[in-house]
């Protein structure tokens, strides 16, 4: 089932293809668009009216809050040290601690970045494209680069630029 | 429908996995062909005998020209300031201007790239894997690093180096 | 058939989503566990006990040996110089020469990250997220950044930091 039957969506939650999906245990707000490739893990919240592109990855202890647009093919992260196995086996749940992600408000992330886990993307921030984001970002803010540096506030730009 | 019945397909295009992608209102030349999890939306023209690798999007206003190589998840971006709503709903078509993109006979960009709108790719250039492309690359340059920046010229290199 | 009829699969291997990757003509050891809309072509090894994640791309030429952890949009490389065509038509697998890749046992490569082909990632090595890795890894290294540098040694890191 590309999107799960545990999955809570609000009203008018647009999913244009729900077989190229893989969505379970989150939830999605009134009005949020979902592209196509994505994957969307287990207690994740997204908020309402929302954009996630298309191949965007977001992982378990990531909370999105309203009006964010996540570009296309943006990776959220949510272990540190990441390791295929503990004890012999492969890792489960109970090997790592999740480390959580904040999207603010209004903040759009570009194509192609990377978050880092234990992040706060400030209110209205933007982060470019193809951006590796290794600390907070402050309300407002715009960073590119990798890692991710401060070149600019939202606020400057002149609407239509 | 993972490819929509308004994408015009030249002769021999080959889609191995039609299911596994999302083509709509593109145009797409003779003996193209296109991987798995591939995204190319309306008002794209790919032209002809180009390979279109796994996991890449092309987004509205792209042009690609004949034989060009675009390599596995690579973004193209239409918008330089991306935002999920406008006055309230979600952005419609209405609220933004697509900024074009052209990438000419012969290049080829590689794995991961990231290309900017309003840019224009060089014939037979060469973008390297990774590379955050934010401006124009000539004919027959060699682009690397975030972002990019030539480091050569592809007449250059000794064939089958 | 997204899962081939010519690969083949070890003991307890994990495939969620069988329908939304696409997998070919290569050998995935005991215990690994594949997430979706990961791609793997033919002639490639995975070992026993990895983990390989959501929108993964694992070119011909690449040998994963046991308990490795590859990321989320991780991509191989196997080619330097792609081009689309040659001598008027599609390049074939006659046209070039695959360069092969190894990642020794124990490693992890982070979400986003890009590597070039001809590379050795060292024995639990940690290769961190959005890195683009142009040379060799040595073993229990960490590397990041565009291109990828040494930043540090996993053992040096306390545990459950």
């Amino acid at each position: 089932m590309p999107v799960a039957s545990d999955v809570i969506l609000g009203e008018g939650v647009q999913i244009y293809h729900p077989d190229l999906v893989n969505l379970y245990g989150c939830v999605v707000g009134n009005g949020t668009r979902i592209g196509a490739f994505v994957e969307i893990q287990k207690n994740v919240s997204v908020g309402k009216f929302c954009k996630i592109s298309t191949h965007t990855f977001i992982c378990e202890g990531v909370t999105i809050e309203d009006e964010v647009f996540v570009g296309h093919n943006v990776m959220f992260i949510n272990d540190r040290y990441p390791r295929a196995t503990a004890g012999g086996g492969l890792q489960t749940e109970e090997d790592w601690e999740v480390i959580p992600t904040l999207v603010k408000r209004g903040a759009s992330i570009g194509s192609g970045a990377v978050v880092m886990c234990g992040i706060t993307i400030g209110e209205n921030a933007l982060v470019g494209a193809g951006a590796v984001v290794t600390r907070d970002v402050p309300d407002q803010a715009i960073v590119v680069g990798v890692p991710a540096k401060a070149v600019g506030d939202v606020r400057d730009r002149k609407e239509g630029a």
